[in-house]
């Protein structure tokens, strides 16, 4: 049911590149060709400067906004804050969402089929990095038109491509917003990334990652990975608020060696549900990308990782409840960009979600987008698209 | 190698009961007979006043103190407090380690055999409760011929049986030192449980239980259970210090899909080794324990729970960075304490081991125990044990 106040029905494309020249990846490896899934709304204006690049977390698509069919139960993933008069407001911006690679959700990775033998790459696709997925997100901006974005934005791994952005195409962007983010993966964060890889490899039904043709994929190992993942996104506050202790069916304790609190259930079936949406061999690839993210390497420095980066505008929002990218990570990112002169608003937002919180708090990041993006496309005399014509790409 | 101020050489007893009449579980259920396995260190005095009661964490057994041999690379889990002049000084007090039912250590466990069956009970096993374990410990200090214990203490789940014996048996304690526990399990720790038995679920070797006399077991399952439950002993920061970003064994990512940081290698060695040492079906009845175990039911107030526990001395720990049983826990302990005028010492220890630290922080913990012990023994005029002579039981 498409509600009212959204952008419609919006379609997911595709953009291919490094068809003839192999991209060069991080790692040392190509890839060759590489498909990006994108979605827009609104409308680039002629001076082609209202471009907003929205960017994904860890399991997130290309579909940010809209809907796909009008049947559609649900919208795309950030819809509260993406469409006409909404803090991305679509009647101002020309918003874009590129899906990631090395992810499922049409992008090359590795349920993608391999040129050379024909297959799904499996393990053999090539290890990404967070850098490599935006300089990919470079070609397709580049394909675009649009040499300046008037912004880059996500939460969390969305929040650290923004960063990669700000770090290495400072050029390209005229002012970033990094949510419940890092500039560094800590050991923590690897180690709840590595139990859920250890899950998956412990699934006999992974088989190395060669199991696209069988019946039997790994889910039982993707959904305690997912389960793992997501206790780190809510927090004990918002766990104590939504479920306490109550049980999900029974009157007392069944005692017997089964699910029975709600949080349980709840845990449960969020695992079951990620194995019809996710693929197994992108939570390993994607997760991998999240835990090489360090802008402090190689130079040691995380200002001087922004050494060139001083004339962007950031807006940087942490969550006071957010123990998987507690606010010292923002901090830290904040001293950093702050050393090096640029113009940061930093905001630590109380809230009881966790680090769901920057999906969550809507109202909260509604003034707090929209004021920033305000003052912004002032700034820099951002106008408006003609309306009512053919979107010009 | 054993250490000179070690309680020395010792070896873990039995004691079965409930052979001719079964053992009555919270759950309605029964289990007959019921073996505890215990040790002890020290010797009793003749007014038999100076036992202390240590009863061990999740994993823990009844070892916690000496060796087993005089080849032992590593002495009982609590060597550190346990032993002649620390502080458990066993050369003044008669100290007993028991087992919890459950388990696999020697206590009756889904690794037992059903006499009904002449086969491992596996899943037929009765769920047993922290309550249940603690009435199975009753039974042995009866044995054991104690009337009252000088005092209960363990961290973790052990403090969880303190606080069972302060809240359900408290004419039987005079003292009680629950460590970095709760007296109610909280969502966020039923969603940890929950994914440590998901793992072990999706391991096809675990069979619905019945593995006993398989070739495979479900270690798979057991040691990604582990892992994700050893994250949550750590904190953050004692994560940065030991672990940091570190590569295990390369000098650069190696840009495969694997373990390479030194934080994923520590965490897979443990998981794995936990294997070799805990039953997988155990790790489901003793978390399903943890997470029934509440206090505050039925009556909803952890007050009403120790109405009958004022008169018990209570020293009540817990530590800054432990995330798992985070501070609050133990103030709403201590406030419910003190509304009903129980004697309480509290401390909140600045710590960055994390939940681990009631047993890393040896030297805090050592003057703090001391001087608990040293005012009780005073106040409740426990005299020495006679020395030289051999052990009453």
């Amino acid at each position: 049911m498409i509600q009212e106040n959204s952008i419609g029905l919006v379609e997911t494309n595709t953009f291919t590149f490094a068809k003839k020249e192999a991209f060069q990846l991080e790692s040392g490896a190509t890839l060759q060709p590489v498909t990006l899934a994108y979605e827009t709304y609104g409308q680039l204006n002629a001076a082609r400067s209202n471009a907003i690049l929205v960017l994904h977390a860890l399991s997130g698509s290309a579909h940010a906004a809209g809907y796909h069919t009008a049947d559609d139960d649900k919208p795309g993933w950030w819809d509260d804050s993406i469409g006409p008069g909404k803090a991305f407001d679509t009647n101002r911006f020309f918003v874009i969402c590129s899906n990631v690679i090395g992810g499922c959700y049409g992008s090359s990775g590795p349920m993608s089929i391999d040129p050379a033998t024909n297959q799904p790459y499996g393990l053999h696709f090539p290890v990404v990095t967070i850098g490599d997925m935006v300089r990919a997100q470079v070609k397709l901006i580049d394909h675009l038109g649009i040499d300046k974005l008037l912004c880059v934005t996500g939460g969390s791994m969305g929040g650290m491509q923004a960063l990669e952005w700000a770090a290495h195409h400072p050029q390209r962007i005229k002012a970033a917003i990094p949510l419940a983010t890092t500039a560094r993966h800590s050991p923590m964060l690897i180690a709840f990334s590595e139990v859920g890889r250890q899950a998956i490899f412990a699934d006999p039904a992974w088989n190395q990652g060669n199991y696209y043709d069988q019946a039997q994929k790994p889910d039982a190992g993707l959904a305690v990975a997912r389960m793992v993942g997501h206790i780190t996104y809510l927090s004990e506050q918002a766990m104590h608020q939504k479920f306490g202790r109550r049980l999900q069916t029974l009157e007392r304790y069944g005692y017997e060696i089964q699910t029975e609190f709600a949080v349980e259930s709840y845990l449960k079936y969020n695992g079951n549900n990620f194995t019809r949406r996710f693929d197994a061999n992108s939570y390993l690839y994607v997760t991998k990308a999240l835990d090489y993210f360090d802008l402090t390497s190689p130079s040691g420095s995380l200002a001087a990782a922004f050494a060139s980066s001083a004339h962007i505008k950031y807006l940087v929002v942490s969550f006071t409840s957010d123990w998987l990218y507690p606010t010292y990570h923002s901090k830290e990112l904040v001293a950093a960009l702050t050393a090096v002169g640029a113009d940061v608003t930093y905001l630590d937002i109380q809230s009881t979600w966790g680090h769901d919180a920057f999906l969550l708090e809507v109202e909260t990041m509604t003034h707090l987008l929209d004021s920033f993006l305000q003052r912004l496309a002032q700034e820099e005399a951002v106008a408006l698209p003609e309306m009512n014509q053919d979107q010009p790409l």
